[in-house]
C-alpha cells in the first residue's frame, strides 16, 4: 500500500513551504498517525479510549515535547502541550481537535486539526516568533463516539458537562462498560471530573477541521471561516393510514401512509430555503410497514435531522416542518404523530475572532469566505463557554468518515499559514 | 374459542333461508372447514398441497357424494363433483374456487366459493330443480401460492398452462422441492399434465369469491358482478443520488435519492384516475440506502404494482408512470432505472354471462352493481380460455388474508340465491 506521505507529497509544490511550514514534516506526521489502526481498506480505526487512540496521542505528545512544549495528560485522557508566553499569567489560547476516528474512518478528520495546532509551534520556532500569551495544543479524547454512542467526551470533561457524571451508566454495543473500556488505557472514571478546567483561564479556543462537505470545493477555496456551529433538532414522525390489498382497493378508498409520507418528504425538502441559506433538513431514515409489494402501506416511520447556525431560525423551521406535515396528513386523511428525539443548541463563533480570521486570510491573499459547520465538533462543546473560532479545510469530493477522505497538502499548507498568522495575532494581544 | 358457526348464526334471520338455501348448513360447513388448520389467532392455515388442504378437500368430496354427485380427483389434486344433466353430452357449467389459505388466513377466501357451488346443488335438490346441462363443482389446488410463490397451480393444470411443465424446478423457502411436497398428499409430478381438460367441454366457468375490498361495503350491497379481472404490471424502480452528511451538505448541493423518490411516489398516486376509474397503482415496498438518520439517502428502491381491467389503459398508465418518474429524476439530477418484473394480462368477463348475472340479481330485487376484480383468481386462469363470470360477496371492512376476514351469513344467503338462479339459467340453456 502506498504510504499517505507519498500520496500527499506527490505533486506538492515546495514553494508552498512558507512562514516556516514544512510540507514533508506534516505529510510524514499525518502518514505515521494514519498507520495506527490502519484497516485493510486503507482507512484508520482508532475508536475513542482504544489502545490505538492512546498510541496516537503518545506519538503526538512526543512531538510536542521535541518542540519544547510542557506536556500533560488529564484524567479524561485529554493531552495538552503548553508553550509559555512572555506574559504567562494571561489566559491561554487553546487550539486543537481529536485523534480518534470512526470505524474504518479517514486520515484527516480530527488529526489535521491537532497537527496544524502543533505545526503552528513549529512555524513560530522556525521564524523566531514568540507569543506573549501562553499557547496550548489540546488533543481531546473520544470525539466521534463510535464505541459508546456518546462522543465529545474529552471536551465535555474539560468544561465539566453533566454527561461526565453519568459515564458509569454507559455501555458499548457489546455490553462492555465505559469504566472497563477506559481502564484498558490506564484511566479510571474517578479521574474524569478532575479534567474540568477553570474556563476563565482560557482566552479563546480555536479548531481547524476538514469541512466534510462540498462547499469550499464548489467555490474553489482551500480554507474557509466557520460562521457558526449548527444547532440540531431530531424528530421522528409516524404516519398511520390503513393497509390494504393493492388490487382490491380503488384509489379513492385508500388511506396510503406512504403516499402521505412521500408528500411530506417532498414538501419538507423545500422548507429550509424559506428560513435561511444555512438551514438544512434531512429525512435519512424511512421505513414502510408492512413493506409488501402488493400491500398498500399502513404505516411509515421516518427520521428528521434539522439544522441551522442559529436557534431562532432552526426552531422556526422545525415548526414549519411539523405544520406542513400535519396539513398533508389532514388532507390525506391519515394520522400523524411526531416526537422530538433530541435538541442540540447552535453555538455561535466569536465575532471579534472571526474578524481576525478574515484579516489573517487576506494577509495571504485569500478570500475571507464564511460557511456554517453542520456537524458537531469539540469547538461546539468548548465554544459554548469560551470565545471560539474554527477554520474549515477543503475536503476532496466532500467525502468524510471514509478511507477516501482527503485534503491536499497544498490546502493543508495554506490552512497552516492562515492558522499560524491568526494565532499569532491572538497570542500577541495582551488586552483584557 | 367460539365456533364460526355460532358467530355466523347469531343474529342470522332464518327468513333468508329461501329457494332451498340453509343458513345452518352453510354455517356448519364453513365452521368445520375453518377448524382444519385452525391457528392460535383464530385463522386458518391450509397451504396448497398440505395435509390440511387435502383434508378439507376430502371433507367437501364427502358432502358432494352425499348430495349425489359423481366425485373424482385429478392428477393435480383438483376435485370435481358432477351432477348429470338431462342432456349430459352438452358442455358442462363449471363452478368453484379453492380451499387452501395463506398462512393464518381467513375462513371465507376460496372456501365460500366452493361451498356456494355445492349449496347450489343442495338448493336445486330441495326445490326439485333438474339441470339440462351437466353441472360440475371444482375445487382447485394451491391457489394462494403461499408455499411455493407460484399460485393458481390447480387451475393452471386444468388449462394446461406452460408453468405445469416447469414444476420440477420449483422449491419452497425451506428448499423442499414441489415434487416432494405433493408426494406427501399422494400426488406425483407425472400426474399434473394429465389434469389438463378438453376446454371445449366446458361451456362456462363461474366463481363466487369474497371481494377482499371495500367497494360493496361502501355501496351497502351484499353482492356484486365482477366486470373484469385486472391485468397486473410489476415494476421495480431505483433512484440513485449521492449520499452525504446531513449536517455538512447545504440543500442546494444535494442529490437526495429519497426526496426524488418521494416526489415520484406522490405524483404516481395521482396518475391512475387520469387513465380510468378502475386503474390502481401502489408503491408497497420502499427501501432507503444507507437509511441512517444523519445521512442523505444515496439510493432508494421501490416496487410498483399497477392494475386495470383492460390491458390498453393499463399499459397507458405504465407508460405515464415511467415518464413521470423519469421527468422527476431529471429535474432532481438523480439517476433513475426501472425494470418490469412481471406482466399478467387482464381477463375479460363474458358479456352474455354478465347480462344473465344482472337478470338473476334483479329477480331477487338486488342492484346489478358492477366492480372490477383487482386480485387474481382461478377464474382469471380458466377465464382466459372459457366464458367466465364472477360474483363478489361483501367483505367486512374489506379485510382479507387475515383471521378477521368475515362475510355475514345474510350476505352468503343472498349470494347463494343469486348464484343458484344464475346457474339455473345456464344449465337450462341448451343452445350452442
Amino acid at each position: 500500500m502506498t504510504r499517505l506521505s507519498e500520496t500527499l507529497l506527490s505533486g506538492y509544490d515546495r514553494s508552498l513551504d512558507l512562514d516556516g511550514f514544512s510540507g514533508s514534516r506534516l505529510a510524514e506526521r499525518l502518514s505515521v498517525i494514519s498507520e495506527i489502526g490502519l484497516t485493510a481498506e486503507g482507512g484508520s480505526n482508532r475508536p475513542g479510549y482504544s489502545k490505538a487512540e492512546q498510541k496516537a496521542k503518545d506519538l503526538v505528545c512526543g512531538w510536542m515535547r521535541e518542540a519544547g512544549l510542557a506536556v500533560r495528560q488529564d484524567g479524561a485522557g485529554n493531552c495538552f502541550g503548553r508553550l509559555a508566553g512572555g506574559q504567562d499569567h494571561l489566559p491561554v489560547i487553546l487550539c486543537g481537535s481529536h485523534i480518534d476516528t470512526v470505524p474504518n474512518g479517514g486520515h484527516f478528520d480530527g488529526v489535521l486539526g491537532v497537527l496544524l495546532a502543533l505545526e503552528t509551534v513549529e512555524m513560530w520556532r522556525a521564524t523566531g516568533f514568540t507569543p506573549q500569551r501562553p499557547y496550548e495544543i489540546g488533543i481531546f479524547s473520544e470525539e466521534e463516539g463510535s464505541s459508546f454512542n456518546a462522543g465529545l467526551i474529552g471536551s465535555s470533561a474539560v468544561i465539566g458537562a453533566p454527561v461526565i457524571g453519568e459515564l458509569d451508566k454507559i455501555v458499548d454495543h457489546e455490553g462492555r462498560s465505559f469504566a472497563a473500556a477506559v481502564a484498558e488505557v490506564g484511566l479510571s472514571l474517578a479521574g474524569f471530573p478532575a479534567a474540568r478546567r477553570d474556563l476563565s483561564e482560557i482566552a479563546a479556543f480555536v479548531e481547524v477541521h476538514i469541512e466534510q462537505g462540498l462547499v469550499l470545493e464548489a467555490h474553489g477555496l482551500p480554507v474557509g471561516i466557520v460562521n457558526g456551529i449548527c444547532g440540531i433538532v431530531g424528530l421522528e414522525m409516524t404516519v398511520t393510514g390503513i393497509p390494504g390489498h393493492a388490487g382490491t382497493t380503488p384509489m379513492g378508498y385508500r388511506r396510503d401512509a406512504l403516499v402521505a409520507a412521500s408528500r411530506m418528504v417532498a414538501a419538507i425538502s423545500e422548507l429550509p430555503k424559506q428560513v435561511s441559506d444555512t438551514a438544512v433538513a434531512t429525512v435519512g431514515q424511512l421505513r414502510v410497514f408492512p413493506n409488501g409489494s402488493n400491500v398498500i402501506p399502513g404505516k411509515v416511520r421516518f427520521s428528521l435531522d434539522i439544522r441551522d447556525v442559529a436557534d431562532e431560525p432552526l426552531e422556526r423551521l422545525v415548526s414549519r416542518i411539523v405544520q406542513t406535515a400535519t396539513g398533508i396528513a389532514e388532507a390525506a386523511n391519515v394520522e400523524h404523530t411526531w416526537t422530538r428525539t433530541f435538541t442540540e443548541p447552535a453555538v455561535a463563533v466569536d465575532e471579534r475572532l472571526k474578524t481576525r480570521q478574515a484579516d489573517a486570510l487576506r494577509e495571504i491573499n485569500l478570500a475571507a469566505f464564511e460557511l456554517p459547520s453542520g456537524a458537531g465538533h469539540d469547538a461546539m462543546i468548548i465554544g459554548a463557554h469560551v470565545p471560539m473560532a474554527m477554520f474549515f479545510v477543503r475536503s476532496k469530493d466532500g467525502i468524510s468518515h471514509n478511507p477516501c477522505e482527503f485534503s491536499t497538502l497544498a490546502d493543508c499548507a495554506t490552512s497552516a499559514r492562515a492558522l499560524a498568522r491568526f494565532l499569532a495575532k491572538l497570542v500577541s494581544d495582551t488586552a483584557d
